[in-house]
């Protein structure tokens, strides 16, 4: 397609386009290393959430962050029961509905900390009772000090505009603080570990399997990207990774609300990325892989179970030490592919136009 | 576009493609006043269920029927101050997650009162001591079965595949239901009794405000829909009407998740129907349009501050009688544009390609 914009290239910091994004995907394993020196401290914050026994856990955040937030719901919900949901940020902040907040625990999700109204959330839900905590990857940030306690994500300094490696360890800190919340904090980190290591090993040959693939999709204007369960995260991350860095209309959908209307739309030029692991969701996605295939469409899959549907091109990746934990390996390959496209395509994967690092928009 | 297929014209109901969506949106006055006729029967549940003081709402459906969901969000947030949430169906059907409904109320939309996954959700949740309603259109389902109560949403047969009058009844019953709850059912079913009145005005001269507009979007392949707050529902509706009867892959975004990644994907090409409605959360909707702009992308909007916003192609409906019932209105635009559109394109509204009335997809 076309070639790189000759002023794109001319960059302060002299590093070609995209090379950011693609270091910072690869520094991921190592990124997760570190949020586990803080195992202690999620730890303690665990058994203080454990204590207040709370009625529902409150996830709020923005872009990618609330992705994470989707993953959250399943994490809290599988391990210490509890019943987690993405909060309406414009009910309280914009509408100012007097919530009863008094049995409720926020987690406050923010790569840099100062989105506002996430901090303004934080604000109205700690006057109303709740207990706050910001997870964040920036101290001393607006968040945290609106927060009760906070919880560091990191994931090191971030500087490419689509996030990578505070997503991920965004994940693994909401499967950390569940587990710990359930009293097995100990397996939890342990399964991050083994993660890391699985992680580092695959990312060298995935890079290489995933860029003849992407490079099939230099014209496609728009995507679905499917999941279920603890996988529908993935499809949000994946389905944003695609539309800030490669300018693809990609939307995420369970596997379900596709066959509740989506489906009509797709045909042959209309591609379905699908995230497919082997856990009890895996039937739902295999069946609407099914009807994708049915209308024309072809079909990419990431995740453990990606050969299993039927996909013309698959990016398997390894089983992860625990179901729980899948979601931190399915992400990897469509960031890589977001990578390989943006650079076929001349895009610069590390300043999207029209995005900056830090979103101030209401 | 192409002239419509010969053979669709040649339906067994002898009508002309797309008729029976057209008059489906034609009949929605009615479709409300009707609901209206079962007053009383939501003002007994209303009171059982604030009896209960239930810790959380839990709201679940698929499709349309999710979309008016998210507004269930806000009608319980604003009215009873009660914390609502669109539950997971996997995490309790699929994952079997032990949570806790003791303190729940689920209420539970399916048009057809059909949907598996729902109807399994309904009977795990109730097995959990939730106090579980249905809300469906057809009476004697296996929903209607599974749940301690029903309510009626009487809005007629409907049989076009793209729900219209259903999904505002199900608005219309989650405002006189979430009304009833805060002890103010009356002054709701009021406003509900003049809003029919403003719709049943305003449907032809929006009939005829619309047909030009669509046309010039013929040769559209994706769009976005934005909406915040109360209108979120009326954005996911309008994109599920324009993907299923019009082809186009339309994304719902609230005005912020635009700005967090998706602005970047946008050019001339890529145009963004917003929803502009005149209450607190207009503000982010007035920045978020003038994001769309600055990106060259053009506005169609739709509701009550359509005409404030900048929008290339205005679309305004009158002001509902209070804020809350905006949505009811609002959403009506969209399902006019979606009826000239695919009639332009050649497309059966009644019956778009690969799906059916009542979905058993899991």
């Amino acid at each position: 397609m076309s070639s790189p914009d000759p002023l794109a290239l001319a960059r302060p910091d002299g590093g070609p386009p995209g090379e950011i994004f693609a270091r910072e995907i690869h520094e991921q394993p190592d990124a997760l290393l570190s949020l586990l020196e803080h195992e202690r401290e999620y730890a303690a914050l665990a058994r203080a959430i454990a204590e207040r026994s709370p009625t529902v856990i409150r996830l709020v955040g923005h872009g990618s962050s609330d992705n994470a937030a989707t993953y959250g719901v399943y994490a809290f919900g599988l391990l210490p029961h509890l019943t987690a949901l993405r909060d309406s940020i414009s009910l309280s902040v914009y509408y100012g509905a007097p919530l009863d907040f008094s049995s409720s625990v926020v987690l406050a999700l923010s790569q840099s900390g100062r989105t506002p109204d996430v901090v303004e959330y934080v604000l109205r839900a700690r006057s109303r009772g709740a207990f706050t905590v910001a997870l964040t990857n920036d101290s001393g940030s607006e968040l945290e000090q609106a927060a009760d306690a906070t919880l560091p994500l990191a994931a090191g300094d971030e500087r490419a505009v689509a996030a990578t490696k505070t997503y991920m360890n965004q994940l693994a800190a909401l499967a950390l603080l569940a587990g710990g919340v359930a009293g097995r904090g100990a397996d939890l980190a342990d399964g991050l570990r083994s993660t890391a290591d699985l992680l580092s090993r695959s990312l060298h040959p995935l890079e290489a399997a995933v860029r003849p693939v992407a490079t099939s999709f230099a014209f496609v204007g728009r995507m679905y990207v499917i999941g279920r369960g603890l996988e529908f995260a993935t499809a949000r991350e994946v389905a944003l990774k695609l539309t800030e860095t490669c300018r693809i209309a990609a939307e995420p959908l369970t596997a379900t609300d596709l066959a509740h209307g989506p489906v009509a739309a797709l045909d042959p030029l209309f591609p379905v990325w699908t995230i497919a692991s082997g856990d009890e969701s895996l039937p739902a996605v295999v069946e609407a892989a099914t009807r994708v295939r049915d209308a024309g469409a072809t079909i990419v899959a990431s995740g453990s179970a990606a050969d299993q549907i039927g996909a013309a091109y698959a990016l398997p990746v390894p089983s992860a030490p625990t179901p729980l934990l899948a979601p931190v390996l399915s992400v990897v390959p469509g960031q890589l592919f977001a990578a390989a496209l943006a650079q076929t395509k001349g895009y610069d994967a590390d300043r999207p136009e029209g995005l900056n690092k830090v979103t101030i928009a209401r």
